[in-house]
């Protein structure tokens, strides 16, 4: 026997996102199934307006209701330093840190030889691009994951952009703040010490 | 900086979901805008379709489109006996076992002192009511769960219709098939034993 048609629908369309398998996708059709029905109509909404009114900025791929984004648009904002991560999500983090006044691009991906990601799959012609057309561009600051494929994207991003004159710089490695030395891992410990600040 | 309206909008909507926190909701988000649109369109339409279209049956609680449902309708099952669950994923799942062929009825809950959840909290009258129309049931198999409110629950349920000649019977707890013995809790190996069988 099988569930009615609509919560085998709803089940199937709960398993389609990521991390969500058929128990928890039960659990949460039946949850919607229980929940006020202006709740389930504001969910429903939210979906389809998350993807009808959202567009990616045509300069830094940013997410955002308005193209260009806001942050581009903002000329209070530093119009010299250009800081570059994977995703948007990584862009709100370090826009939240509060202290990063400059511009983003934002690749939607990585390098990744292992996933079949080039150059050509992220938005790397975009920033080159934006580099050559907007002279007061002098530093590119690589904000890309921690891990072998950002370190890789970062390596690369610095050898392409590197002889047009422009500064490219990474984040720091070191120890997480608050964090203790013997909880540290042994490559975290390496890149503190090499990357150590004099007092 | 907060995401775009649309953005911390379908935010929220995951994280009114149960088990779902501030993380995994912007994951989900953000795997959502990835999504194409008409995948997008169809997991709103089954989030209002299954609050729409769904309704419970008035004889036996089970989730169903028509009312009374596909079961309670069927002439060819099993008039005599009702097994008693809590929710209607545990219908689904005895349904699914293939083995019994009676009727059914969802408490929609169980009896819990502790969230205050009392006889009239779930769906107990109705049982009666129906045991009291239909002189054709015999026997009321409850297949609570086999924790302390279901265990509960299974004796209120006996008490109140034992009185009436109807037989009240329970699922048999012990090892699950399959298992380890030297892995199975003390309390389901004292079950086991006292609920031995004869070979």
């Amino acid at each position: 026997m099988q569930y009615p048609e609509p919560v085998a629908k709803l089940i199937d369309s709960f398993t389609k996102l990521p991390g969500i398998g058929i128990k928890t996708a039960t659990r949460l059709a039946f949850f919607v199934i229980d929940m006020p029905e202006e709740d389930v109509t504001g969910f429903a909404q939210s979906l389809i307006s998350a993807k009808r009114d959202l567009t990616f900025c045509s300069i830094c791929g940013n997410l955002t209701e308005n193209d260009p984004c806001n942050i581009c648009t903002d000329t209070n904002r530093d119009q010299q330093t250009v800081l570059v991560v994977e995703e948007v999500k990584d862009l709100m983090a370090i826009e939240n840190a509060g202290e990063y006044h400059g511009l983003y691009h934002v690749l939607h991906g990585v390098l990744s030889p292992i996933a079949g990601k080039g150059p050509d799959d992220i938005n790397i012609d975009a920033l080159v691009t934006r580099l050559q057309k907007n002279e007061a561009i002098e530093e590119v600051i690589v904000a890309t994951n921690a891990n072998a494929e950002g370190e890789a994207t970062a390596m690369y991003l610095s050898r392409l952009l590197k002889p047009a004159g422009i500064k490219v710089s990474r984040l720091a490695t070191g120890l997480s703040v608050g964090s203790d030395i013997d909880y540290a891992d042994e490559i975290t410990l390496i890149k503190a010490v090499e990357g150590r600040t004099e007092l």
